[in-house]
């Protein structure tokens, strides 16, 4: 990557050539200590400001006073001081040039009270003097390929991961895994702490354009602003993996994060669904995040999900086979010509369907894997291959003597990985004892687990990432439908009244967005009464109340089903309108509103919403009790691309309903996509609109009927309706 | 545990005083040589006899022509021969007074054609010689407090995990997994082969007998007699944890097991529906499979399912807190005087309610961990504690000086843990460098992970395990159904007649057994007809064809709803006819049923089938989609329990349905429970019955109706009607 490209102004101070240690102290137990010998230890080759106002040398270098007495300007300053004195120390940081600060004090937001006002100083004066702000309440960062390493951490190598953590002990751990594992090393890391100048979006957008870092890896227990996390992500996946592990999946999580950072958690299912829209390799599970990280670096994606499954028998076999399917990955159909050529090389009781079990004809000559992989990888209908069991143990179980075949084998099948362009990944019951041949695997960029269960995790994230890709480089043939005079009048006219849309008003909206909207009558006297009972004549109709005030019309006793004759009309207008003067007395009852009664089909619920941390988010799910018992709903952020519609539809897990069960029909899914995508445009164009609710919108084999339409305008200081 | 108590044959071979080589060899690749090396290797105290037709001497040891000719009774022979000669070996071993023989040899029934008929040889030959066979096509065996390894498996040391496993690499797997954590070691390992004479269920028992064993685990494929393993399951459970991982999960994992074993698979869901409920710990990951063995073997259950986490602060609380969570776990909440304690003696700012953040209090001083976990193991609302975090790194993190501290803090953690009687069980980020102090918590017997998902798997179990056996020691209070002098006639007449009961007479049946089956009158001509119509007068009823030949009603066009007039009734009756005899042309129509419709109410589907592995089992789940999309049921072995039948309501995912949602009234579950009971003593009394339908039942908050009864009987050779 040129300069010319790089956009990020994080290069400047993430990859520094000058450091000041504001606060470099001898005291060995102090960071300003730690970080001096981290960068004198390691190796740093550009220059060290030590700042301390009595110490005129510290380990051998000239010490100054304060930053304005350096003889120039320090790229990255570390500022060690206690929080009260951050703010002036910034101001004369920006004096000096300084581009970015790390700031590790804790007593800011976190804390509340005074801190918060503190933080809201620090940035002040932070954006006065032009200095970028990392923290506070930061674990610190490193930049390994630049020898930094201002968190003093020991045993990090160099390496191609990045990772950005809102906890230091996560890195911590994740360290001390790379450690044991031998092979994983670390490009950059920063702890976003506070987050209050330089949000995940920016660091994600650093390390998309960091040439030394292969995969960038988050862990998040809550986005400050998560759009922009987004629209990194959205550019930053296209060139290399970006992988996060995402705390607070659950009630408990949230309120130990909360309490940790203070993070506003969201939801959880809403934040993996977004991700997952960009691109991004969601990990569900902590000890997932390296080995996933490590494959995705190694690797980057795979061009499918179908898996060759390469064995040396046992059950290993069967219990990859196993979690492949319920990964939703595919054993790949071998072409005849690859069992052909397969079976030319293997004794005649092995299993030449996936999984293949090689039944013994590699115990003498384990170098027959080399031959197996390659006719593998030349089969075009298999996207990756995943080598299951004993290899890298032959000489240590068999017979000492087949070692250098072993290894031979190891040079030779990542040689022919390399050569063919798709991948392999290893699973081996030997990598527990690191044999060479597994090393010589791993040195060549094969991934090498020691549990299935990673490496098929691994597995899915390259597909995921392979699949993603595949789409996100085909340029989306979507709507484009701008802001509507008639939807502008009413918004325009609720904002004025400071109301939400009435229902009558919700459908027009959407009418105005070619949404087709069920023939409707908005009866407010007697006449306009006598002239719907004509219109529907014979028709069952429902009536519903109209009111500002009446968000849950069924609550209020405002919604008659199944109304004929005009009588019966009369009648239910009648009752609805005491029901709902009794409920709420004070309520400004705007008539009912008259609609045929509904086809029977699947109901649906399509919802959108403007999200604090993600902003307008659209939602999909079947209605009833999938929604209610099972939260079974599919979130997009919002504008939806058509493929994103198309996939909301497919991830609810009652998705099968829609195809037709028990022999009907199968619903208009176009449709639904469209409606989806309109909705999209409605919420996109409109940021007054907080949320808009279609539930239930009744789907059938031809087309949809909107049933209920809300719309609730956000003003932020409006008194809302006494509900 | 005493002789006299000992009811397994298996010890006098599994721990022999004396051992037969057969086929015992100096040459290095065979087996007969291993095995040699391996018990004088492995130290050996019993005899050694090696068989071999030309060598009068190996290994210094005496060897022999023949087993006859052996100067004493060997207790087990370990036959590393062919095939073709295992039976002939047998013959001469029964003479010999050998107990049980090892068959290394596979080209069995696993091979079929000829293989199938040898093998059927070998257990006749086995049978007459008074022999046990292990295997054929085993991978061996070893008891390695006995010091014998049959296997020669090199780097396994002695412990108390016993282990069976349908895959020799599934246990080289687990052996190279406890090298690497250095503590695990096993005590007896069986590979079942191909379970001719002694399965699963054998093996089970005599693990729960061996003292050694603290855990008994396996790895399954097919169970071949799954009845007897549940039986000696629900005996073994009581005495000790028993772990089983079953693969299969999928259809490709099936399909592979297959090729591999020649293992039956049945369904997976109900075999672990089936294990959990006689209180095996079921493990769904195989990497999870000697972690899980691991913590139950050391700390053998925890009284319930509420955890104390103590961390010293980062995001792992919070991971912890979320797969807690997700794992159906609870955080303990803390008494008053709990958290007063932990006040005392803690820093302001941490968090005392759970998770527990000691946020740096012992970053100076681990010392202190000691006290807080002394603190919550004595809160009567804690049943186990979760230490997360640093434990262990203190040292290399912060001060080198913290060393012995930390270390004797370990000490004090094991000794008060051991005091109090509860358990803990330690994740710590430092665990992958192992430091002295978490290896000092694991000699002590505390399980330390490093991964929390593990941790948390193996806290699972152990609440599980302690779960269920709370319920399993309170002696069930059951129905006690036996025979109805009704039901017999009823299948005797089907069985004469090679034909399954028709639904009046499933409706017979259940009445017999005092189910309440909704009034009913089967119609087989006009007047009939006419004095239904009369007792149902008013109200609509169901009509349903009466076939033995068909099973399929509906589709047949042999049900019409909402009949009211005689009218109604008669023209009925004329196009269900109609439509059978079209659809089956040869069908004996056999009249037609008549019930009133049913209430409206939640559709539940009970079934009961003898399957071929584990005998008579009983399914519920709730109807329509629930069944049809999620496969949402729950399995129990009859004769169901109580707390079986209760636990199958609670255990669908649409539970909550039954307790009624949207304000709904919750169901009626005793009568439910109930029902469950009678059905499982009718599949129980009748063992004709090849399933038993109830599909759908209706429930409501009052009680249920039947709606659809079906009863097929099993005549093995019987000619099906023509559907």
């Amino acid at each position: 990557m040129t300069d010319s490209t790089r956009r990020s102004p994080l290069h400047d101070f993430l990859a520094p050539d000058s450091i000041a240690i504001i606060g470099a102290s001898t005291d060995p137990t102090k960071r300003g200590y730690k970080a001096l010998v981290g960068l004198l230890e390691g190796g740093y080759e550009g220059r060290i400001y030590p700042i301390n106002p009595k110490a005129p040398e510290i380990m051998g270098l000239a010490a100054y006073p304060s930053i304005l007495a350096l003889p120039a300007a320090a790229d990255l300053a570390l500022i060690c001081t206690p929080a009260a004195a951050v703010p002036g120390i910034l101001r004369d940081c920006g004096k000096n040039g300084v581009r970015g600060a790390v700031i590790l004090a804790s007593g800011f937001a976190e804390v509340g009270g005074s801190g918060v006002q503190l933080e809201a100083e620090t940035l002040a004066a932070a954006r006065d003097a032009g200095v970028r702000i990392i923290g506070p309440n930061t674990s610190g960062m490193f930049n390994l390929h630049k020898h930094i390493n201002l968190l003093a951490l020991q045993d990090v190598k160099p390496g191609d991961i990045g990772i950005v953590s809102q906890s230091g002990n996560m890195l911590l751990s994740l360290a001390l895994q790379a450690q044991r594992n031998g092979f994983i090393g670390f490009s950059t890391y920063v702890g976003p702490g506070n987050q209050t100048d330089i949000g995940f979006g920016d660091y994600l957008r650093y390390l998309s354009e960091d040439e030394k870092t292969r995969v960038a890896t988050f862990y998040v227990e809550g986005f400050r602003d998560g759009r922009a996390f987004l629209e990194a992500a959205r550019e930053a996946t296209r060139v290399k993996p970006v992988v996060v592990y995402k705390s607070g999946s659950t009630e408990a999580g949230q309120k130990s994060a909360s309490s940790h950072t203070g993070a506003l958690a969201g939801s959880y299912a809403m934040t993996v669904d977004l991700l997952r829209q960009c691109g991004v390799n969601v990990v569900a599970q902590s000890d997932e995040i390296l080995p996933v990280a490590e494959g995705l670096g190694l690797l980057q994606q795979a061009p499918g999900k179908r898996i060759a499954i390469l064995s040396d028998g046992g059950g290993q076999a069967t219990i990859a086979s196993d979690r492949i399917s319920e990964a939703g990955l595919k054993l790949a159909e071998l072409s005849t010509l690859t069992r052909e050529r397969l079976a030319n090389i293997l004794f005649s009781q092995a299993s030449l369907s996936n999984p293949i079990d090689v039944a013994g004809s590699t115990d003498a000559n384990p170098g027959l894997f080399t031959d197996c992989v390659d006719i593998l990888l030349r089969d075009e209908q298999v996207d990756i291959v995943f080598l299951v069991g004993m290899f890298g143990g032959y000489s240590i179980r068999f017979d000492q003597s087949l070692q250098p075949a072993e290894e031979h084998c190891a040079t030779e099948m990542a040689r022919c990985v390399r050569e063919r362009g798709k991948g392999m990944v290893v699973y081996s019951l030997y990598a527990p004892v690191r044999p060479q041949a597994l090393m010589t695997l791993r040195e060549a960029g094969i991934p090498v687990y020691d549990s299935i269960e990673y490496a098929v995790t691994t597995l899915r994230a390259l597909s995921d990432r392979g699949t993603y890709l595949k789409h996100a480089n085909v340029p989306p043939q979507n709507l484009e439908l701008g802001v509507t005079d008639e939807a502008t009048v009413l918004f325009e006219r609720a904002l004025a009244e400071q109301r939400d849309l009435l229902e009558p008003e919700a459908r027009a909206v959407l009418a105005s967005y070619e949404v087709p909207v069920p023939d409707s009558r908005w009866v407010r006297n007697d006449t306009e009464l006598g002239q719907a009972a004509r219109h529907f004549a014979g028709t069952p109709v429902a009536m519903k109340i109209v009111s500002r005030d009446i968000l849950h019309k069924s609550d209020a006793g405002g919604v008659r089903l199944n109304l004929a004759s005009e009588q019966d009309l009369h009648s239910a207008r009648e009752t609805i309108l005491r029901n709902c003067r009794g409920y709420s007395p004070d309520a400004a009852l705007e008539g009912v509103l008259l609609t045929p009664m509904a086809r029977k089909g699947i109901e649906v619920i399509i919802g959108a919403s403007r999200d604090p941390v993600f902003g307008p988010v659209v939602m999909f799910g079947l209605g009833g009790i999938f929604v209610e018992l099972f939260k079974d709903v599919a979130f997009r952020a919002a504008p939806l691309s058509r493929h994103d519609a198309e996939s909301m539809l497919a991830q609810v897990k009652a998705a099968r309903i829609l195809d037709g069960l028990r022999g009907e029909a199968p619903v208009n899914k176009a449709a639904l996509v469209d409606l989806l995508l309109r909705i999209s445009a409605i919420i996109t164009q409109y940021p007054e609109i907080e949320s808009l609710d279609l539930n239930p919108v009744i789907v059938h084999s031809d087309g949809y009927e909107v049933v209920d339409a809300r719309i609730i305008v956000g003003t932020d200081d409006q008194t809302r309706g006494n509900e």
